[in-house]
């Protein structure tokens, strides 16, 4: 059995005693009932993705997966490809968005180079970031497949192996990703796994204007018309029009969610990699935690296949992870209100007249 | 000049230059234009505050005000008043969820008794809580003045000398409160000093039905009819309408910003503080930053007339500051930004074609 299939055959449902014993236990709180609103929601998914009621969520990870995209050579993004690489120094330095928010909550960044087009072996020789590379960026989508069968399955199971090697370290995965011109492959994925029209789910990544958007868009709709992705073979989906960091995340989640821990899925790149990890096993929602809403106009329509509803809305769209590392606070606050906060009993406080 | 003129006359706008300079900033950060959205927003404001491109907001002090309600023999709420005092007790204790979610954030709690209608002198004579008691409890609203002008100046000034006392030791303050019943009074501030119809911004405080709902609403519109609160005089307002943890806030609030820091302002019934402060020097709402939408119907016509938009919405409806608390983690977020985050030049990454 492969690694990608005994993955999947190992992920199992949240645990619903431990939801009940978790809910029960919020429901006895000292306030009014359910005051603390989507932070006891939260509470109650941590108790039945751990099978805790002290879910262990100190030691967190963002995984910062890299990737380039031959369809950047289509002109959909408002940076040049090199720049992938140049944020990979930047994130080893300690110097990017990703950097800043995960030092503030407290959890540790790794960079994997999944694929990117500059040679990045020097900082990989360093220990600096870990390599998963499948190929120096995939193939121009627009022209032909992203990548093949074999690369999609490769890219899955580089994320599994990356999220067991960092699972004796680690209680809760962020997901994160660098790689220029990756809206254009995540809103592919989206517009096939959601059925919406690629108008609906295409934006301005970056922040190209409207007349590129327009561009963006029809680049989008040439690649399924010349890939045919099937909408019931989530491999299918990854392979012709993802990307090696999409499939990375898609292979930690899978690889999150067998483990029985919290993966917390950043925006919009993310979340098109949580459609992968869905289309392969539907059960992996259980394991996911989305932390906010991208400005990115497709990300609403992703999230509603996935049933969530992100716990940030601050007009994010930088990606890196950064989403993640923020709403790690709340799981933080979550658990507290579970293990910390006293019941009326426990308190000696008059309950609510009934 | 009294304590609350002179203070009133030290608030000035937040300043332009320091603004200016740190948008420039944020501007060349090694991300797309502004990506991290509200939460440069945010450090913008907080540069803006504190006249710094690092603005300290390490010492974090939440301040809940605690008071009592005469309009509570009304039958207005779904908790006995004794109440009040057991959760006192229960932060003194460290059992409230206002305990749990600023112990995440590193803050301190400091509980103030504003008017708690049982005696609890011995807390403050062992320390654990402030009195700035201006009597046990309002008036019963529904009959006369929740209290006179007089004691509305001497909740003010408390709430401003608090503020004063524990600056010595505090960066960035939050506002939160307990009081049984003390949505009943902000409802009818906010209704007062926005126009909005008492049904609009009245909404089920700690759980009531739609009847226990309407019947709200007639008490508080019969406080209105009784009491004529002048929508011009914000100190009539409170006088005649509020509450004395409502006046502390407001005070709070003012004292805040009369030593230019900033003040993280929690939900509905803060907000009703808020307000008050506001009617009585606009300028203050360049210091406040709003925590949290809150489930209360009436917050959001109050963060209009502030011109805030709150940074959590995860149906919360519990005060005591836990929003705040909550906040908090964003600002920490919004000055890592600011003073972590290479610049393009800096990190030598490419930047966008224009």
């Amino acid at each position: 059995m492969s690694l990608l299939t005994e993955t999947i055959a190992a992920i199992t449902p949240q645990d619903t005693v431990f939801r009940a014993r978790a809910r029960e236990r919020l429901e006895q709180l000292t306030m009014p009932f359910w005051a603390l609103g989507r932070l006891m929601d939260l509470a109650e998914d941590l108790a039945g993705i751990t099978r805790s009621l002290r879910p262990p969520i100190a030691r967190k990870t963002i995984v910062t997966m890299a990737g380039d995209h031959g369809v950047t050579v289509e002109g959909v993004s408002k940076f040049p490809q090199e720049v992938t690489a140049q944020m990979v120094h930047n994130f080893v330095n300690g110097g990017a968005g990703i950097n800043a928010l995960a030092r503030q909550v407290g959890a540790e960044v790794v960079v994997v180079d999944m694929g990117v087009a500059i040679d990045l072996s020097e900082l990989v020789s360093q220990g600096k970031i870990m390599s998963r590379r499948v190929a120096p960026g995939t193939g121009n989508m627009a022209l032909g497949p992203a990548m093949t069968r074999e690369q999609a399955v490769n890219s899955l199971e580089a994320g599994i192996e990356v999220v067991q090697k960092l699972s004796v370290s680690t209680d809760v995965f962020g997901t994160g990703e660098m790689g220029i011109g990756n809206t254009t492959p995540s809103s592919a994925v989206v517009a096939v796994l959601s059925g919406a029209s690629v108008e609906t789910v295409t934006g301005a990544g970056t922040g190209i204007d409207e007349e590129q958007r327009n561009h963006k868009v029809a680049v989008i709709k040439r690649a399924l018309a010349v890939n045919q992705p099937s909408r019931q073979d989530g491999l299918d989906v990854l392979a012709k029009v993802g990307g090696f960091e999409i499939g990375g995340i898609a292979g930690l989640i899978l690889g999150a969610a067998a483990l029985k821990k919290p993966v917390v899925v950043d925006g919009f790149i993310s979340t098109a990699g949580a459609l992968i990890a869905h289309a392969l096993c539907p059960l992996a929602a259980d394991y996911m935690i989305s932390a906010h809403r991208s400005m990115e106009r497709g990300h609403v329509a992703a999230l509603e296949i996935l049933g969530k509803k992100p716990l940030i809305d601050l007009d994010l769209r930088l990606g890196e992870g950064t989403g993640a590392a923020l709403a790690m606070n709340f799981l933080e606050a979550a658990v507290r209100v579970l293990t910390e906060v006293a019941t009326f009993e426990e308190a000696a406080v008059s309950e609510a007249n009934s």
